[in-house]
């Protein structure tokens, strides 16, 4: 087994029953969500030996979220405070015309004062063999973008795969702050994963989809690029030897599905991608793609940010399987 | 704000989960519902100072209405007695090919004996800038079709734009009794709304839709008329002055909804028309017609008869936002 | 197996969870409740073979009671009629000093027009071992009050045991009517059962418990006349030959019991007595008195009207079990 | 009235809410379903006098079962035993490309040790109409094989209709087994009815749906063969003198239908095609057909293995009702 | 009807079921809740007129409070903004040995940021009976302490009654701070209500409850004193004229009840006390004192913070009404 | 952090809403549950590194069980197996005069057919500072009594602590083949833990309760005896050198608690026990023993078997905190 840290936020998730509006409701369900820890959960689901480390308070919440992580396999990391709150929140899923809705309450969150030490201090950091983080953590606090620098630098250093995906929120900060902060940390990112919207909105990329790989393959130092596309799936292009050799360019349709549930969809894909593509001695771009998609279309199908799937379901789903009813 | 009183009756709903049926539940939503609080209900949420007026039961069964109806910031205006019973309706909502089915529990409710004064003693009724009831109020009892008489005839007097919606149910009356009575109220409707299926069924027209609405501009004297179409959207025209003028007519497809609970669309449609129309000094019935499908496309996507939505989810609709997520 | 035939009013049963109101209530658990009914329930869980015979309005309402009542084992005999409402009612579990609010909503309920004929037609009533219904049956309309007197007439001369049971509802009708109906029915009646309280206030008896037992017993023909005395127990007297034998006077307390919900206790204890006095061919009245009690007790720890109990289980309260664990 | 006899395995039945997943759920719907209790419900909804026979632990699992299949009207014929345990399944519901999960939990329950005695001692089994059971029942057990043939045979030889529905289940034998088995069965039914997917899987039919049908006919003396498509409806070939009379064929497309719970449409075809095809003294193979297809097509708008479904309901299907509101 | 304006914080109530812990809990009932609110909504609930005047966010969890504070026909004064959030807090009942948990998440919400115009403009403030506040408003920002001393000077010198319950919070502030704090607003406070407990905490009090309140008396020119004892009830003195004129006191017992949650208990007794207090134009202590305890013993009775009680029901625990059941 | 081994059965657990019955349920909670995982996950939520060892099957039902357990930061040591059921039980809880009903459902689990090496391969089993069991292993088949003997001899042998509640199951063996068995494995304990009844049931003894730990402290060589005394609280002898040193003993009443569910409460006593008499170098039995106490009273107050807990509230439990409202 391969060994992933992700380090970042995980929130409570709070949401009314689909068909209801929080400002009616009187339950909600509860659960915990936030990219490095979906991403953490679905490769552990799928058999990748993962930790996810981050800054909680000593209370019930904060050990409400240990909790789920731990259930899905992933260890936890945790820098325990008596001094912040818990970041939360509240989801409303939509249907035609009406938007999902979501409701950030994460504003001076624990995790806002991480420091490095605070997120890896007794954690065996530099001999995992991947290291992710996304750009939600260093849009978080002026501290967090430090820390984030630093691990991704150590991590970078030390010969860890460094996976980071830009995953632009606009509720955090301005493209302009994003931009300035990503290209930076682009700079020791082995597995840069973009969402093609995210590259023309924040980084001003204007080209094809392809031509954003291609771009920020000659920008920067990177094995693996990764565009994703929505509902049109994602490119994967294996940097070349940048002398006459473009690479290789993969193009994985998204696979269909009914979507129940479209929050996690993103995280889901990269935890997918990364236990497949970290498993074994050869890494196999075009396979951890697929395996990323399925991964992707699997959770769709299920409430919550979380892709509660095993690996031979996503086999299934790439075997093309007609989702039926086994008895 | 503008200020809109509807009058009508408002029932208990009981509805097992989506995919039950009533004869096996063991649990019901309780959810309250009723023509002229739901018009009441959306028109507020979008902004519409709006008064309820009606005659319940004292018991908590009659309390449960004005709670959730002052929920929506509507204000009740109510006759409590301690002689009748409260009304109740039982949906258990269908999917192809199985029916959509209302079972209603609704005869000898309080409204039945509501007199003019004991819907509007202590209100200022006739300072509204409208006034709305439903085909539905007159159909309950001789009582309630002599006080829609009265009242629609009190506010047309003085001066309050009168808004009638014939919303015919054959599980109250006959096509032949609901003419008689509608016939004759509309002489004093400043805006009758007809669904063009009622039109046939109820009003014996044969036209087309447009048709239908010209045929009613001609026989009464109304200032828009509204003929609705189901799927199809609606029709509004402004009437012109009937001398060589045929007035404006605007055709409103609907916008495209993934149907949770189709009832209420009506009532939604009516409301957000009216919070729309009414706004301001200059009436203005294309932009009411849009904000009227929006929100009714919106209601759509809801459990329960009413439009909890807001104005600028009204006008995103209109501006054909995409409906995915904003984080 | 012997057979008991019960006739009266079955409703549905709406309640909010204990703590909530019904008039805050959001969601409403929906089960079915009538004093005949319950009876019959009661008896058929303890191994009497039972028939519920009653008036329903066909609609998956009336379907809905049906349901409930044969899913225990109890035949129901139902002049299904489109022409009438289904009764229901609400409660509203209390807590000290909070009373337990019940909203009747049975006004005008298919069985009210219920005539002898529609209750029999198609039974072998007059096989029955017993025949039993309260006096909430007489109390709902005239023609329930003429039905109940024939149909107990009618039992009696075939020779079948005729029990009922007072039951007094202020709601339903005052002491005096209840009075004038009741003293009249029980001149048919083999087993009446009164409430020491309903004794007092109907029958306007003034002596203690034992004492009205003793008066009735001078007063009507009975075989066994049992006073129930609510949280102190119940008293049966086996009516002597009135000859200087002034019979056996049974004194039963009431077995320990933690309420979760009271409602239905009484009907409980009538079930239980009667399951155990009909069977076999020496009726026993000091065994079926205990069984009664324990079946009440047992009835008092469970959610609905329903006493959903086993022999066994009524046997090991009797036996003095100590309510463990058994693994 | 007809009267309709069918033995099997009824299970309880366990399932997280759509969208949840049984390793993550911290509830679960609780219901009972199985081939025969389903057909014999969707039987009697339809209006058809049923009774179902099996054998069950005297336990509360055991009764939970009894309770509901009794819900619906349906009388049970049970032998009681202490010394088994009662079968489970847990069902996940998939939606695209996520496979519906079928989790059987059903090995040595109580039915597996059930005798011709313990399930026709007491019940007037040679008097019945029609008698059905599926291939689950023998591929459940050795001696539940036996009791299938002696049974088949017994029902056959009094000239009650035997209907079998071959009804494979890849997770309780192999095709291999199944055919040794089913083709040695089928020789004592009247009524066959098979998947045309399981008539290729497991008698290795080769030809065309129509072709599985008249080869069926040839090699058994049945009166109506039924192939069923899935999706595509259903065949009945009304069975000729063999005499140059080739028979007749129905197809029967299957009535469009949104679905919300897949499991149990088999069963309820069946019920609806036998509560028709007994009805009455001429059977009529069209019609039946046609019921059967419209309560499948009513059973998946509805959670649960169950038909609920009223004979009007079905009718409408046929009629091509609308599916829209009444009210 | 008089008019109470109450002016603070409401916040979201989320809260496991009973016997579930936060920490494993996946649902959460919603609910809304804040001494002030509270205040007002018990007073309504008994016929009070009533407003609510506060800062909210302007997005559905700041709507979800006003929808629940007015569905108890409470007026809403909010002023909305974009720049705060939403407080909340969550809340996990106990029982012995086990303390109910509450985790604040309040920090930072848009009432701190509330200037006396903020709830004040356009609200006819100065003409109301009385406004309430607690001592939880000033705890909670140095904003708010100007501002509770700002809108309390100003009601008491326009001659409103000025109520304020101090309400320590030690998750707040110290007692050092709220000494600072309140001594200085209680100058201009007519009715100053104090826990027994908090008087010795926080106003280093050393008497006897009595003496306690001989001892504000003194210092402070109040019309009415009222000391809370928790389970052992409440001390009222109603000032003398203090010439040799020490007032009458008051001492009320609390009312028995089985407590199904205890929080806002103390802010029901203040609802009930003012509701009856400054109903009509004599005030009469006594019974207000009773009132308020009896409002208090109801709400032990009901999940959530909020006495969804009537006038009936109050006056019949004031009456000693048994608890039974009424049918 | 100690670190402790528990090995044996967890089981999926069933249960209705208090006050309703499994045979008329419609909805069951969903947990798990088992001795030694719920003793180590006791532990473990107090503070103690805990690891449990079992065998399950290869599906979403044995997953169900690792995440629950894995939730509580317990490490699991599963041998996975596609050839056996994963077992459950039923349980319905009781109120007075109702007992509390297990049903087990557990025959032929996955666990029965555990070999040592199952349990330990790739455990570092000896390296552990304690392991526990209880004799509900043993007792589920051949298979297991030899397991646990040859894992509780190594540990023996390898100076780990050995811990043993014989906790007899009267539905899984007699007394005689309990005492078999126990009296065996005792040899090897170096922790005995017994019930004061199951001394009696089983072994046979006779004297008091402080009798009982003393003759069992001769027969065998135990470092400390338990006996649990149900609701007067627990002893524990520490074991003297034996040469006229008796040993200490310590007797520790139960803590009062209101019970909300009972089920686990012994288990979590011995995860307290555990917890604090393995922390640090000095065994402490007096401190573990009120240790013990305080997490089982804990216990009763939550649903489910599990003691979900933290080390702050044992030791105000201890303390005698007063189960107050802190805020």
């Amino acid at each position: 087994m391969s060994t992933l840290v992700t380090f970042g936020e995980t929130m409570l998730r709070l949401s009314p029953t689909a068909g209801d509006r929080i400002e009616t409701a009187t339950q909600l369900d509860f659960r915990t969500a936030g990219a490095e820890s979906n991403v953490a959960i679905a490769a552990s689901n799928l058999g990748c030996e993962a930790t996810w480390a981050s800054k909680l308070p000593d209370s019930p919440l904060g050990r409400r979220v240990t909790r789920e992580v731990r259930s899905h396999g992933v260890e936890t990391h945790v820098a325990w405070t008596d001094e912040a709150r818990q970041g939360a929140y509240y989801i409303e899923q939509g249907s035609q015309p009406r938007s999902t809705d979501v409701i950030y309450d994460r504003a001076d969150a624990a995790i806002t004062t991480a420091t490095p030490a605070d997120l890896t201090d007794g954690l065996e950091f530099e001999r995992a063999d991947a290291v992710y983080t996304s750009g939600i953590t260093p849009a978080l606090s002026d501290q967090l973008e430090e820390t984030t620098e630093t691990l991704l630098e150590r991590a970078n250093a030390a010969g860890v795969t460094t996976v980071f995906d830009l995953n632009y929120r606009s509720k955090l900060w301005s493209p302009a702050e994003a931009k300035a902060c990503c290209t930076s940390l682009l700079e020791t990112v082995d597995i840069p994963i973009i969402a093609a919207r995210d590259a023309r909105t924040v980084l001003k990329q204007t080209g094809s989809d392809e031509e954003i790989a291609r771009e920020i393959a000659e920008a920067y130092d990177a094995e693996v690029i990764i565009i994703t596309q929505g509902e049109d799936g994602a490119l994967a292009l294996e940097a070349g030897d940048g002398d006459g050799d473009d690479g290789i360019l993969y193009d994985q349709p998204a696979y269909p599905a009914e979507t129940v549930d479209a929050i996690g969809t993103g995280d889901s894909f990269v935890g997918g991608f990364l236990a497949r593509y970290l498993e074994g001695d050869e890494r196999n771009v075009e396979r951890a793609l697929a395996y990323g998609s399925a991964t992707a279309a699997l959770k769709r199908t299920l409430e919550g940010d979380l892709a509660v799937v095993t690996p031979e379901e996503v086999e299934a789903v790439i075997d093309d399987a007609d989702g039926g009813i086994a008895r």
